[in-house]
């Protein structure tokens, strides 16, 4: 596989060369006694082999490779790199039947616990520029191993959509000289139309411009650039846990599947006084979560431009009606 | 309907207030004897309303309405306005069961003849920013009336991926003095390896970094602005009508649905001694045809970073090859 850009969009295609064989395996390879098949482990909780709680694995069959450097070079007027990263697998809990959702507070803290741990590890890694947290739920979102589980990778380039929002919080910081994203937190708590659910620390919310119906974002109410920094103790994770699976037990009374991505800033780092810091200090982490409806195949004007046909103030009302 | 801004990407979605009733006719609107069904007629070839070639009508159930102005306005910090904007719908033939793939070249050339008139026209429109004409192939396409059809949008704002095009062409311009179109059309007719076919006007080539297997763009060898600008006399539109119809041909052999673009100059116009010229000098007009593959749902890591199974220099050999 090797990464090519597209000089138009300038975003990276993963490009491959050949097609690799599809996964076949009898017995799941994330359950509790199969760890062999999955045999290195990049973080586990608690430590220890047996009995584990959480634990996160590389994939089985990785998007993007490790070891060496990009690679970056031309091809012509044309850019290309190696597949250089990581992908790797969080199993979020040893019952193959426990979805996140119905997994307890605690343990969805735990899951948080293994994505913060994650995100940091690899953030220290300086060959990477953005580390993207997902999960996809239901088979309509992708989902390809059944066992509950989510993803992370390490890229050398940052993903596309980040890139746009990283590009209006800056020019939104650069006219108003405020957080973009703290603006519509401010706006949806006051308008309250929006809202699905908050607590002391965190809101979630339909955006006022959904991609999808029923569309959520989650964020911490006070600015936080970094999900792995502001995520770091016990009482906010166990809270944002409390927010997030509630969230979930909603959408999945009126959707079958989501993608779930977290939003964190970008490994853009710079030494200062011996320290490494984010430059991105105008952005705001929060979760985003797109429910997948079953659907018919869309047109092309459909794709270019988002097409919504329920209003996010319905929606929440709806989300918010779900006991 | 109205338009919502979203803060994040900048990019419009339609949000649907009530959902509209399924379009329902037991029989076809627009076939020959059934005008009356879609009484309006934009333009038709030849002149009178029996035995036409081409039609143009607006759209049954538009995305767009073409009364009044946006009406553009904030909420909040947000930003809104009506879905001001043309949908039309080019009958492509009287044929009911007659795809433009098998058409004569001269009949295709008649096609492209419309699209030219209706850009043409409602470029005029200064309400618009930006007229996409596009087709939607097949049932993975989304194409929803069985008749060979193409449609045709006008919008008060410029599409995403356009967007980014103009960008990207603008900031290589700046940099380079040379127009990013040109330059990549160059280096594939000096590589050979990505072109499918080509004559003296026009290539068709399979872009380096494609977002799907099999997707194919074709341009004008010369630097041309604008599709509504450049094919403008038949020889031209013959020859193009010619390349495009034998494309079509060798992507239906290996695909069963496309959507087929084209990417014109945005409608910014300004007044310089008496005319309205266009402002974007750098740009470079062309189709982008996307082959539709059979495919299960796409995980979210393959949404947010483009995946492609089949290398473009293979897919090119492929097409190369069809007879």
């Amino acid at each position: 596989m090797e990464l090519r850009k597209d000089p138009i969009t300038q975003s990276w295609v993963i490009q491959e060369e050949e097609k690799s064989a599809a996964l076949e395996t009898d017995k799941c390879p994330l359950c509790p006694g199969h760890e062999a098949l999955c045999p290195q482990t990049l973080y586990i909780q608690p430590l220890g082999q047996s009995n584990w709680q959480v634990r996160v694995v590389p994939h089985l069959r990785p998007l993007y490779r490790i070891e060496g450097d990009a690679q970056r070079e031309a091809e012509g007027i044309y850019d290309k790199m190696r597949n250089l990263g990581a992908h790797e697998i969080v199993v979020e809990h040893p019952n193959h039947n426990l979805p996140l959702s119905r997994q307890s507070e605690e343990h969805v803290a735990q899951v948080l616990q293994a994505y913060v741990a994650r995100c940091a590890d690899l953030k220290r890694d300086h060959r990477f520029r953005y580390i993207t947290v997902f999960r996809n739920q239901g088979m309509l979102a992708g989902q390809d191993l059944s066992h509950p589980h989510s993803e992370i990778t390490a890229t050398p380039f940052i993903p596309r959509r980040v890139g746009y929002e990283l590009r209006s919080c800056k020019r939104y910081f650069e006219m108003k000289e405020r957080c973009l994203l703290c603006d519509i937190v401010r706006q949806e708590l006051s308008q309250q139309v929006r809202v699905v659910e908050r607590n002391d620390w965190f809101v979630a919310f339909c955006p006022f411009a959904p991609r999808v119906p029923y569309e959520t974002w989650i964020l911490p109410i006070e600015h936080h650039v970094s999900f792995e920094e502001d995520l770091v103790n016990w009482d906010r994770q166990l809270l944002f846990a409390r927010l997030l699976r509630s969230i979930l037990h909603r959408l999945e009374s009126v959707a079958p599947a989501y993608h779930l991505v977290v939003h964190t800033s970008p490994n853009f780092a710079v030494k200062t006084d011996g320290d490494w810091q984010s430059l991105a200090e105008d952005y705001h982490w929060h979760f985003e979560i797109m429910p997948i409806l079953p659907s018919k195949s869309k047109s092309y004007s459909l794709k270019e431009v988002y097409y919504n046909s329920l209003l996010p103030e319905m929606a929440a009302g709806e989300l918010r009606n779900v006991v």
